[in-house]
C-alpha cells in the first residue's frame, strides 16, 4: 500500500549533539560501512604504526550537485585525497573522514555517499581510521560537505614540482576536461544527448605500476582545479624551465569540445578528477605510455609536450595553425564548487 | 579623509578557482603565517618522516559565532585537534588545515582567524604542513568552516576507554560547561554583566607533565560535545564499570550555573573545549592534581568521582540532597554549532 505519510528519514540537529542520537548514527552508518579494527577502537584518535617517509594531505569537498554523471561527492572525496598521495609516489593507507551535514539531509542519500566511499577505497586499499560528524541548521551549509585527509607511505621519492629537467617529455594520462564539463552539464540541467561522464577515478593502480617499472619520473601531478594549465604553469615556474605543448596532441573528447564552445571555456582550464600529468626523460616515454595503457589508463593517454630552455617559467601552446601563444594560469571565476 | 567608497576586501569565488587569485591568497595569507619548510614545499602532499606509534585525528569546526569570549574558530580549530592527540598521550606535531570560505567573507576576519591559529600552535609546537582552500558561493556555507586533521607521536600508550579499573578515581581539570555557556551567551546577545569566557585551550602542556611524572593514567578524554556526561558514560560502557560522581564536587562557576538555570541546561551536558577528565588509581590522585595545578590547570581541578562494581555501564550522580540518579548520555538537540 502506498503510504503518503511515509517520509524519508532525515538528519536532525540531535545527530550532531555528541549524545545518544549521534552515537547511533556513527555506529549504524559509518562504523558498519568503514568497518576496520583501528576505526572501531572508538578513541579520540586512531592509533597507527608508521616507519619511514610519509605523505600527508587534506581536501575538503563542496561539489554541487552531490551526484553527477560518473560519480558523487563520496567517490570524489576518496579519489581526490588518495590521488594527492599517489602523486607523491605514496601508497594510500589511512584516511580521516569528516562530514558536515545540513539538518534535513536524507539519510538514504548519506548512505549512498558512504557506499560510494567504501567502493572507491577498494581501488587503493586505503582505510578510513578516524572521523568526525557535524550537523548544522538548515541554511548553514548546502546539503553535505566532506573533508578527507590522508596518510600514505612513500614508495618512490623522486617526484617534485622543482625536479623537471630539460629534454623531458610531458604525458597526459587521458582526454582532459571531463570532470568540469560533467559538473557544468548537471548544473545547467543540459538535456544533451551525450554519454559524457566525469573522469573521477583512483589513480593509484596505474601509479603503482609506473613506480614498479622503475621509470625515472621527475614530476607527477593530477590536473584538478585549474586543469592542465595550472599544473603546467606550476611546473614551468617551479623548475624554471620552458614547457611547449602541442594543442593538436592534447586529447579532448567531442562532448567536452562541445561544452567548451557552448560556454566559452578552454579544455586546458577545466578540472579533472582522475587525470594526471607526468614529466620524464624522452627515452622512457614509450615504456611509460605502454604501462599506462595496460594498467588503468584510457587509450587516449598521450605525449603532449616537451621541456626546453625556451622562455623559462612559461608554458607555450602551439596551435594547429602554427601560431604560438602563452598558456597562462587560469584566472577569474571559472566554475565554483567543482570539487 | 574619510572615504565612503572604501569597502573591506572580501573573498571572491576566484580565490577558490585553482588559478592566479587562489595562488596569491594562499601564498600571501596562509604560507606567510603558517610558514615552515614542509608547507612551503608546495607539493600535492606534505613529506614527513615518522617512526613508531602515531595518533591521527580529524575535526571540522562549524562554530557560530566565529568570534566569542575566550576564543574564535581559529583557536578552536587548533586546540580541538591538538587536544584529541594529547588525549591519546601523543605529542601534537603535524596538522593539515582546510578552509571552506563563503564568497564575500572579509579578508580582515580571515587574517584574524589565521593569526589566532598561529598563536595557538605555539602552545604545543604543532605545525600546519598541508592545506586546502575552497570558496563557495554566497548562501552555500555560513561564513567560514575549518577542518584540521592532526598527527602526533604517542609518548604514553596506556590510555583507553576500555582501560578503567575498579578503584580508580576520576579527576576533572577545571570548572565545567564554560564553552557551551559562552557560545550561548554570544548567540543570544545576552548583555549579562559577566566575565564568562570559553575554556578553549591547548591541553598538551599539562598532559606532557602528567606523562613525564610516569603516573599510571588509565583513561584521559576532553569533554567536548556531550560534555562531562558523554565522557563518563562512554567510559562506564567502554570499560564495563560503574562510575559514581558527587554533584557537589563538580566545579561549576556561578556564570555557568546562572546560564543553566536560565535555559534549563545541565552543566554536565554543556560542551567544553579545554577541559579534560582522567581516570587513575586513587593513590596517584593527589600527585596528579598537584601537577595539574602547577602546569596550566585552574585551581578548580578536582576529584569528582570513583569507579566501582556498582551498576556496570552506568554513571550515578549523588545529589547534594543525598539522592542518587543516573547521569545519562545527553539526548536531543542541545546547542548546534558549538564547535
Amino acid at each position: 500500500m502506498f503510504d503518503i505519510n511515509k517520509r524519508p528519514e532525515v538528519i536532525q540537529l540531535s545527530h550532531g549533539g555528541g549524545g545518544k542520537e549521534m552515537n547511533k548514527l556513527i555506529k549504524s552508518l559509518f562504523f558498519s560501512a568503514f568497518n576496520n579494527p583501528i576505526l572501531n577502537n572508538d578513541e579520540d584518535a586512531a592509533r597507527l604504526h608508521l616507519n619511514g617517509d610519509i605523505a600527508f594531505t587534506t581536501d575538503s569537498f563542496t561539489v554541487s550537485p552531490l551526484f553527477f554523471a560518473g560519480g558523487d561527492i563520496g567517490k570524489l572525496a576518496i579519489a581526490g585525497t588518495v590521488n594527492d598521495l599517489a602523486m607523491m609516489g605514496a601508497k594510500p593507507e589511512y584516511l580521516s573522514c569528516s562530514f558536515i551535514i545540513e539538518e534535513g539531509f536524507e539519510v538514504g542519500k548519506l548512505k549512498k555517499v558512504v557506499d560510494s566511499m567504501v567502493n572507491e577505497m577498494d581501488k587503493s586499499g586505503a582505510k578510513i581510521v578516524c572521523g568526525d560528524t557535524k550537523v548544522v541548521p538548515k541554511g548553514c551549509a548546502d546539503g553535505l560537505l566532506i573533508n578527507t585527509s590522508g596518510i600514505g607511505r612513500i614508495q618512490f621519492d623522486g617526484v617534485s614540482v622543482t625536479n623537471i629537467k630539460l629534454g623531458d617529455v610531458i604525458i597526459v594520462s587521458r582526454d582532459i576536461g571531463r570532470h568540469g564539463a560533467a559538473i557544468l552539464m548537471e548544473r545547467e540541467s543540459l538535456a544533451l544527448e551525450t554519454t559524457l561522464t566525469s573522469d573521477c577515478a583512483t589513480l593509484w593502480p596505474t601509479v603503482k605500476h609506473l613506480i614498479e617499472a622503475k621509470l625515472e619520473i621527475h614530476a607527477m601531478r593530477d590536473a584538478t582545479r585549474g586543469g592542465v594549465s595550472a599544473v603546467l604553469n606550476e611546473w614551468a615556474m617551479g623548475s624554471n624551465v620552458g614547457i611547449t605543448v602541442k594543442e593538436s596532441a592534447i586529447p579532448v573528447c567531442d562532448e567536452v569540445k562541445g561544452m567548451c564552445e557552448l560556454y566559452g571555456f578552454e579544455p586546458f582550464d577545466l578540472a579533472n578528477e582522475g587525470t594526471f600529468l607526468i614529466a620524464l626523460p624522452e627515452d622512457e616515454a614509450i615504456k611509460a605510455l605502454d604501462i599506462m595503457h595496460e594498467f588503468g589508463c584510457e587509450a587516449t593517454a598521450a605525449i603532449i609536450g616537451r621541456v626546453s630552455e625556451d622562455r623559462p617559467g612559461k608554458v607555450i601552446l602551439k596551435t594547429p595553425w602554427g601560431s604560438r601563444r602563452y598558456l597562462d594560469l587560469p584566472q577569474g571565476e571559472l566554475l565554483p564548487r567543482i570539487c
